[in-house]
């Protein structure tokens, strides 16, 4: 049960009654939001004086329910804005893994050359087997910190695991949470206590259930900002990389109220069938993209199969652009 | 590997080297062609003289691989063609079952008022259960092939099982094989022998390899009229009823050289969901989509749950057209 | 709804409620057994003095509950028992198919020196390839018929589309439902009209509800002897075959009153694991094995990688006896 | 390739090698293993000199692999083994979370009773929702070594992140890693710098080419001792909790020098199966079992439906002893 206290109701009352309710605390504008199990259907008696609305719920998916708020959440970073009312569908474009100074610059001056606005690259790679290439680390943080500065662009990097989340919190405008650490409390209940946007990925083996739940660890901690995004999921076939979930896709966009991100690149894995899925991610009518882009797919260190090359991409742009106008999105 | 024989080599001949090669063989236009298991990688000396051309395959995909003819295949009913050198999206509308003329009679004005020109709807269900509503029969394909003359409307319905295959043959004009029954060879097989297009669905827990398969039982046959339908697997997220696979899709596209149509109404089993990703299946560039409408989803005898309403497929449509117009695709 | 009617109920009074209450009707000993949807909750009034008994369900699994028979079904072929009062373990064996007289001969000889008294083999193979063997067909029927004459053998084999259901009916003492066809109704209702042993196959994509309801289909036709059979199931695990749903058969345990039989060999597909699984399956508590061997695996047409040879088989068949003993079974 | 340098090459000179391959280095009884990426085929004439023997691999499971080391590794803890030369069969059991000192005690002499030497309980719960129970954490760890010093009992808990790993390998005698966190690198490769057992359990959507891999992380390190556990994984069927992978361990028995424990309490997640599937375990012949048993299951905090009552765990006890014994194991 979501319920918001008064704003008459002081902070010692508010831990009170959340710890009696063994609920989840913080405080939104000036008063104290509680998330109890759902398994609580009704307030007891003592509590209501201090209660401004309540909501019950049939599942822990409470925050992130459209029961509890129906407006999709806005989520701002730089100039860019994502749901609330608009109708932006945002692209976030880059390699797998920032390379060298040189990679990443000529990734930076394309994107600025198509009004992007937002460059992806990770630093810390959550490589399955230990004799592959690990990523660049605090290195390559600080050369996206430096991408910023020079080309204006607003960074996302992903957060692997635990020991290196406040470099990552430190340097980038958006937070992603990668597929294979997604489960990770100490991360989600850190990104709780921070004010930027975070990217939830959603796990490859992860139901839509546990997956939003994730999104409530963050939430609760007071964080409203979370973005989820479909990333592919991994079923019996096994000609692709992974399966993407649209049909989760559509669950999530009826039932919960945040901003949904698809990710083609990673569910197709393969350069070939990247922009026919970009095209359908944009119908469909997803909040943004995440498109893989490298100047050279074919010496990626790293996801070399999958990534566009500068053409494709740019190509893929123009006709992601006339889609996004017949469904009445704008591509930012 | 796919061999064509001279088109002076005589049926006699064509037949011992089919046999000795335990290969498949068909006529085509004026010259037979024999498919050998894959395994056979170069051709016997004593054959040579009677090849006009051959080509090495890398596994038993082989007449639906574009590795053997890189052109889409043109399939044609009535007046509607798709693939081939056309750039045709057709919509295949209709509702789960024929329960009555008065239900199917309205489906049917929808469709022309829309200019949709097949009509879907199922006579024999395959249900799961033998205590639920198992479809009209035979009296049902009679009520279609009478929709077929008062509206003009070409016909698909779907094989349940080898005892009705005749039926549905005389019926329809395109013969649709279900996912539950696939692997049915006598099916395969006979639909090899006649020639009405084939709309051949992937089974849920069907592989990619096992689904093009199952066409190469069809083509083999001598019947070049295949598309193949994904309609949603079965994963382990059960919020929806399956899982459409795109990156599928994708993948078919890329290496097969049948029309690829898509059904979003089976794969989401929610009619909330369907909008969405049937206009993502038009940006994808699909070749022709299945979706069930229905006067009254409540009432519906099955699927009750994913079919539209004529308000909700009418005003998709609209949105169909829109993206199909900015993928350079035509909608028929 | 199951529905016991009195057996003074005459045939046309079973018939008249049988249809107003959209059930499958059959009779068994002196009365006659009604199934009625699973939402039918409550018996009309008019009907209650035809009734003898009746058991509400909360699903279309319910011939085959517990909720509706607790004990065990037992199943008899030949001089072979298995469920009821019995601690029966039979093990089935024999080749994944019938190629020659000399090949099932030999296999004959080892079941006999092993006192196995029932013999697998597959005539119409359900292959994925149109392009690969397709099995004997008839001809391997009637080796099978003169096997079982010759050695006292009784025969299972599978049926792979309703072309042959006959001639499989004819010629073996258990009908097996392969994984591929177990959605056939005109199959399943087949054998619902005889009283052999169907043994009942789950397809690799069918959850355990499908699969108890396509046994339903044969129950509610009259015929009470199905055994059904987990042979592995598709998963994302793709370096054995199927992966063994072990979880799943203790659910069928628990919840079904029909035999469970397992099928390591298929499950595997490699013949290196089929032993330990072998002997986990009896120790696990199930009614039967179906385990591949033939006289020389590596030459074997089909299935060639996860058949035992004699001498691997008939030591599995040692271990299997000590632990039979240790479980409180007798393996026959 | 898997790399033994000359006890005589100095340390200076192994690093040289381990960059110029991009190898992984440990030291091992007098010399230096390098693991390089199983890219390399060949070694450089440069290093030959400096090489006691070298394994090229066909994948990057390398020090796991039986193609490296044949023999079972032996893995210790206090008085027990596994693996290595002995046929022992290990069991490990106890609540899912430690609750209170009470419980906790009442288990401590339930398994003293039984001679068993080892005790799991969870102390971080990694649940997926924030709304419920998440363990005792440190205190709960105290509790454990104290049920240690007045038992005698050998302690094995549960990693859920990064966070807590130093105070888990401080209290504990083997270091789990569990299901959710088994890709975090700072896990694996702290667990690598130590000398305990670590017991690895396979993520529910991980596949076997994965979870190896993640072991190569821990034994890349330095840290020989690595036991494998399946714990069931994710699959279409909902009815279990999980399935339970048996081929999967047969895969790992096959291919792998680490002992294989299985856990059937989390595959089946009902106490209503697990007694079967711990019998089949045991007939498989895993090293050792993981069972889940609490005073009184129905009040527990957390897999309240999976674990044994005393009674329950103490008969199936019995069962597994004499089947360890028809199968040449030993129960410890």
């Amino acid at each position: 049960m979501v319920i918001h206290l008064k704003n008459t109701t002081p902070e010692a009352t508010a831990n009170e009654i959340g710890q009696q309710l063994q609920a989840s605390r913080f405080k939104e504008g000036d008063h104290f939001v509680l998330v109890a199990p759902f398994a609580l259907k009704s307030l007891p008696e003592s509590i209501s004086q201090h209660v401004e609305a309540s909501w019950p719920m049939d599942s822990d998916i409470q925050l992130a329910s459209k029961s509890y708020k129906n407006e999709l959440r806005s989520i701002k970073w730089g100039n860019t804005e994502i749901g609330g009312k608009t109708q932006n569908t945002v692209v976030i474009a880059g390699p797998c893994s920032i390379e060298s100074w040189e990679q990443i610059e000529s990734v930076a001056k394309l994107l600025k050359s198509l009004n992007i606005s937002t460059l992806r690259a990770g630093c810390y790679k959550p490589r399955t087997s230990p004799y592959t290439f690990q990523g660049l680390g605090l290195e390559g943080l600080k050369m996206l910190a430096e991408v910023r500065r020079q080309y204006g662009l607003n960074i996302i990097t992903e957060v692997k695991d635990s020991s290196h989340i406040e470099e990552v919190i430190e340097y980038t405008d958006i937070v992603q949470i990668g597929a294979k650490s997604m489960y990770d409390q100490s991360i989600l209940r850190r990104c709780g206590e921070i004010r930027k946007p975070i990217l939830l990925k959603r796990g490859f083996g992860t139901t839509l259930q546990e997956f939003v739940q994730a999104a409530e660890f963050i939430l609760s901690g007071g964080n409203p900002e979370v973005i989820l995004c479909e990333r592919g999921i991994r079923t019996f076939e096994t000609k692709t990389r992974f399966t993407f979930d649209l049909c989760g896709a559509a669950w999530l966009k009826q039932h919960t109220n945040c901003p949904v991100v698809l990710d083609p690149s990673h569910a197709m894995g393969y350069a070939y069938g990247v922009p026919d899925l970009a095209k359908a991610s944009v119908a469909f009518g997803c909040d943004g993209l995440l498109i893989e882009t490298h100047p050279n797919p074919k010496s990626a260190k790293s996801d070399a199969a999958q990534q566009l090359d500068f053409e494709a991409f740019t190509n893929l742009m123009t006709h992601m652009q006339k889609i996004a106008g017949a469904v009445g999105k704008q591509l930012i």
